[in-house]
């Protein structure tokens, strides 16, 4: 893989400023790059860099500007950002698309594969299982009978599907991903014990849904726990049974969402975050890492933060308050002081 | 799988209001369900869709008051949740018993199977592993040298269970969940290195325990790691190295408890709380979702929240009291004013 | 595995008092221990122990007092713990190695494997992989490719590491683990969706590390995530892109570690732990279970608790001020109680 100026320049729509002909062959970060690399200034703290990069490339803003000598050929573009994330799509690695079924890959008679399938070995695909076109199952996956994953999803190695799962297209689902696993149902019984409640139900998640690695979706008491497309989910992350994640909402590493929790669309939950069980969450809710959020919130697009969570603001505020707690000490202990001295004062 | 109204009130030991003879296929909750459902009234707040459901048959408490037009065959019984978890088990789906040892599965020829055992490809039997009849072990685990697995128990996918593990009967384990991986022990050297201490015991698990997808669950440095029977976890939760878990204790996701801390029987913690090691924890104890616990707990049966946790109504209290600290201050500053003018008035 | 109490004595380099022909066979706690175990005793909570352990040897500080009757040949060290350790070694059980490639691993021909490898079944080793000597890459483990691990590093079952990870020398990587798994990066879009960011970057770990079962660790977006030698990190950690921890650094159960945050060396931090991202973390920090950390920290060897942390003291302060609330409520009433009923007098 390797990119002349010129071809970058026209690939990004930029403008160039230098010698059209030097040639690159990857990408790398500013302080790192060498003359074969291409790089970026899209923040302006990295500007001080320009004057001893050895990047043979540097993209950067439209109206960025360049002072003192410097050594490499500019592109000029609308937003640096984008364009290197452009470049991260032109430059990636040997994580490239394969296809066939492996030879110890176990693929059920009854089940239907897509066109341009991989699904590589010691991946267990069962009975009644429909793969669409394009789809990448890696090894040791197992898919559970009758489920169904949409055209040109992916799914990364040990993934597994429980039966009925249904996923749409263009997803991704990290290494370790469990969907499907019974949601934690039990009936306390007299002698103090716990039957467990069946859980009949599946998961259904909606295209273009991205899933971290080592993350848990359990299915339906009854009904489907549902994650509705453009949803992005990070590592490790816990969702319950019944629960329902609206569209683009995003959720980073570690978050726990309860069961028959419903949240919205366009939220975005920080990590370790934890919501309790049958809340509804409005649209456009944002909630700081760590936060715990134990009441259902009806207004949308409000930033809320703490355990139990408060608006973002009133929570910053309680943390400075609470900083304060021995100043707060003082001052009374002053005004314990004067006014005893001056009720003696008054007795004598 | 189909029932008539006159088979279902059998089965549940409930009274027959209406045609005995209609016929439902599948099981739907309230709002969606259609001719062809039984749904069910538990909570008094779902009443409201008595007149608008189409579901063929209704279970409802023998109490229930029926007004207006409606077009189920009612069901009365005594208790209609306990009836709803009979008919989830009567309903239950695709996920049916399997049995046999499939062709690309690896079982040592010095294990030892039980009777009607399935063991699915991929899934690996080491040397000297006991598996007791009518076991399930899904394809992609692996289970260790030496280990034992009590009949009826069902191993999900991808679980891996390091040797010398100890399984009772009747036990789910979901998968991507780990049990006997060493303990976190390392002994710290001058030069600021640790040194691996090595971890020889193992993990004991009771009878009728159920643990849910991706936790972890770490042998003992010496002597076993012990979850007594009926212990109930969620996902992703940590039990580490020389914890035991008393029965019929429930923990929620993401909880983790630390290095030979003792939990007792009958517990209740919600999710993402945290547990420091070597404690003591009395059986009957509760705790909010998100505590920290940092002390033993030596009477039984109370109820715990926060972080570090304190008991449940002053950690209301305390939160009450945390939230009400922006008026603390505009009373402390009222009353250093007011003393202030005193004082002043005093030394005029 | 057995040994004589005058062979133990050597291997320990301590001093023998009793019989030096007492042979054991197992490492037992002082409890639990019978006529063929040797116990120790290295916290003094367990000195009451030693009249009625039946221990055949017990290990014990060169300063230990032994009062009253006893049964155990004593072996006397320098360091009890250290001895102790030692012995975990001595008796460690059926852990043993292995070698050889299982015949239904799967090796591409273009892995180039070292001396005496273990590869067990359903193992995949994909393209360009290279394994160094004596390493253990256990059951149904996934390799990508170009990914490289160093001698005598063991992979457990069920592992997971991405295309071009680099492992270093004397690593165990317990199982259920994903290392390079693309890193949370999705740029927002104007209709309201994420678009992805390729993670063209890979995951290197250094010699001697130690990761648990269960957790993530993500490729870099561009450049690497690095973890350090000697570091040690526990079960179900989050660790994303770009982020880099420094040498001997010991990160417990559960914690997690946002994008492109530099945690310096021989840092310790507790359990359920969260950092935001861009952080930079000084030398020899120490963090209490749960802190949420969102500042950057440049002094080194200080202590921090709480979320948000600050200094280890402070939050000891803070905890009581906090619990104090209800009695700063009670003085604040009878200030202002006391001042009214001055001022009504003033008045009078």
């Amino acid at each position: 893989m390797q990119f002349t100026a010129k071809e970058l320049a026209e690939r990004l729509d930029g403008l160039l400023e230098g010698n059209p002909d030097v040639v690159v062959r990857k990408l790398a970060k500013i302080e790192e790059a060498d003359e074969e690399s291409v790089s970026f200034i899209a923040n302006p703290k990295y500007a001080v860099y320009l004057n001893t990069t050895k990047a043979g490339i540097l993209i950067v803003s439209k109206d960025f500007e360049a002072s003192g000598t410097y050594h490499s050929v500019l592109v000029r573009v609308e937003d640096a950002y984008t364009s290197f994330t452009k470049l991260l799509n032109m430059f990636s690695g040997s994580d490239s698309k394969v296809s066939g079924v492996e030879p110890m890959a176990f693929v059920s008679q009854k089940a239907k594969l897509g066109k341009d399938v991989f699904i590589g070995n010691f991946s267990y695909i069962a009975d009644d299982v429909e793969i669409g076109d394009n789809v990448q199952i890696y090894p040791n996956c197992f898919i559970g009978k009758g489920s169904k994953i949409g055209d040109n999803t992916r799914v990364f190695p040990n993934c597994t599907l429980y039966h009925d799962t249904i996923v749409g297209a263009h997803c991704h689902i990290h290494s370790g991903t469990v969907i499907g696993s019974d949601g934690f149902g039990f009936a306390p019984q007299k002698d103090g014990t716990f039957q467990k409640i069946n859980q009949n139900g599946n998961v259904i998640i909606g295209d273009h849904v991205d899933i971290g690695a080592n993350s848990t979706i359990d299915r339906a008491t009854m009904g489907s726990t549902v994650i509705h497309k453009g949803v992005k989910i990070d590592n490790l992350v816990h969702i319950a049974h019944n629960v329902e994640i609206g569209e683009n909402t995003v959720i980073a590493g570690q978050t726990g969402i309860s069961g028959s929790t419903k949240i919205d669309k366009q939220c975005v939950i920080g990590g370790q975050v934890g919501f309790v069980g049958h809340l509804y969450i409005a649209p456009g809710s944002q909630f700081g890492a760590q936060s715990g959020i134990n009441k259902s919130i009806k207004t949308p697009n409000k930033k809320w933060n703490g355990s139990p969570a408060v608006e973002y603001m009133d929570s910053l505020r309680l943390i400075n308050h609470n900083r304060n707690l021995p100043e707060v000490e003082k001052r009374l202990r002053l005004l314990e002081d004067q006014l005893k001295s001056l009720l003696a004062l008054k007795n004598d």
